[in-house]
């Protein structure tokens, strides 16, 4: 019915992968932001493939509550098929664990805090199933803010107690696709570190999800913490983007932030089909169209997870120190998220 | 368990009462742009005594989707049993129906646009189960905009989407409660006529949920129209006002709005319990408090919709023409409905 999006690896990397930048890798704790690829076996595979420690994946951005936990309850199930590959994540010890045991945890998170509904108590329910990181609006207003994609009125003040209790509970409150506005006030509002799991800065191409100097800044001065992303319609270079131009955009995210609040977004989407991103780049899945980006094609040399080894060599090629390196592809995560996790 | 708010009957009007009032009462088309009483037989009862040709009756403030469908049944199912005492409206046609038959008319209403959920398909559903007016927003934030109790950062682009739905199957945009931006761009934005259903001028008295003399001209000229409540923390006088401070306040927004954009919207509450008045005042019916009103009363002579007649014979009383006080009573109400619902 729905053909799946392709996305066969890179054409063999040019430059000649040293020892080192394998070993690195191998060794290192790698934490990926942000995937909301297709659900399977062949996602974990890849993962594993990648050297994946752990990633935050999506389970929910349009869906209310009850179809929330419905995904939930597939990705357990696929999950506990998969008990050889991946193990869910609670804690930062369950990630240490997974890269004890060579396999990849897995976070459950939200692209929008619409899964809540109007319900403060549904926030630490979904903690308690799993969720650990949630985007606080996907492109558009909901009860709590306003997305990228629309004027922006700011929080909310429901939208305030939802970040009391996600700060309670210790869920990350995620602001990449929320607008200007709504992320400011989410970052004075939230006592916990915030973070832009999955943007690029608009200094190297101006779009709406691009993230300002200024907003950087802001967000790192109050405790936050950016993930960058490599989508390539947001990137200088855009469908001809490789690796090193998403190096390019890491750097100088660092140069903003700093060394210790930056962290690695991927926003892999891969083994999703056309029907997917028609439901994505809708409003509420099926209203408005937001967004058209045409097909998806990542860097070339970062184009699957299973590539993920690409991007520590191309760190290094760019001149980070291994210590740099190591904080930027998980370390800096894991931090982080025990801050907001409490464990 | 809960103690219903009693509303006694005012004590005896120490005007007396002109034939002419009565007769013009019994004779008139009366309508209610808004009752939020308790459902059962008494409230009907009372409405019979008060000559009412036909109400907005709410049946939904902070439910989701199915806990609306859910009141809805349990009013078809007491409209059912009290058949002898009203009829459902569907179209004008039923409001004069009920008039020519002795009975009051039932509009089904929602004071907020939650119930449709981030579905636009459920406007039409709704519309098919008997709901003639919708108010976009209660009190805060939702999907549509924002109430008058918190910052309001205007008509949300999925607002936009349901303010047009609303406009093709013919449910009234009610603005009551609605934040004065969002509230501003639903009347730009609807092809058709929108209303206050029940507000008072903040000329009379500062409140944020009453509308300035600017509000009120905006909507009038913009072929709106405004339905004039009497809940006394708005009115000038406070808890010892009187129907004539209510026809004071009638009079001074028509003198803004015209003899032909007014009509009444009581907000009568009668029967409701403290337990009903807690939910209504917190956001969500559970969360953060939004107001504080103590105990509601009435002003003196229209304390229960039994006394309805008083209304009439107080604005003859005022000095209104008995053309005007047909308008406000009843007919005015009508063409607009008309005017949205196409029949």
């Amino acid at each position: 019915m729905n053909t799946p999006f392709t996305h066969p690896p890179s054409a063999p990397h040019q430059e000649p992968s040293t020892t080192d930048a394998s070993a690195l890798h191998r060794e290192a704790t790698v934490i990926d932001g942000l995937v909301i690829a297709k659900w399977n076996r062949e996602l974990f595979e890849d993962m594993q493939r990648g050297g994946l420690t752990a990633a935050n994946c999506t389970v929910s951005v349009w869906e209310g509550f009850q179809a929330t936990v419905d995904n939930i309850v597939a990705s357990n199930h696929l999950m506990e098929e998969c008990g050889d590959l991946v193990l869910p994540v609670r804690t930062t010890e369950d990630i240490r664990r997974a890269k004890q045991e060579g396999k990849t945890g897995i976070i459950f998170g939200f692209q929008n805090a619409h899964a809540f509904e109007d319900q403060i108590g549904y926030v630490e329910i979904f903690k308690q199933l799993g969720v650990g990181i949630v985007q606080m609006c996907y492109n558009t207003q909901n009860l709590v803010g306003t997305g990228c994609y629309e004027r922006d009125g700011g929080l909310s003040d429901f939208g305030r107690e939802i970040v009391a209790e996600m700060n309670r509970v210790g869920v990350m409150c995620d602001l990449s696709h929320v607008g200007s506005n709504t992320s400011q006030e989410v970052i004075l509002e939230s006592q916990k570190p915030v973070c832009y799991s999955h943007c690029l800065p608009s200094g190297l191409k101006e779009h709406p999800r691009n993230k300002s100097d200024e907003e950087l800044k802001f967000i790192a001065d109050h405790g936050g913490f950016v993930g960058v992303t490599m989508f390539t319609p947001f990137l200088r270079a855009g469908v001809n983007a490789t690796v090193d131009d998403y190096v390019e955009a890491i750097e100088y995210v660092m140069n903003i932030v700093g060394e210790d609040a930056i962290g690695i977004g991927t926003d892999f989407t891969q083994g999703q089909d056309q029907q997917f991103f028609e439901w994505l780049t809708h409003d509420k899945g099926y209203a408005r169209r937001l967004t058209s980006f045409g097909e998806i094609i990542n860097p070339r040399g970062i184009r699957t997870i299973g590539e993920f080894g690409n991007l520590t060599e191309a760190l290094l090629k760019r001149g980070l120190s291994e210590q740099q390196v190591r904080k930027i592809m998980g370390e800096n995560w894991v931090r982080v998220l025990k801050d907001v996790w409490g464990a």
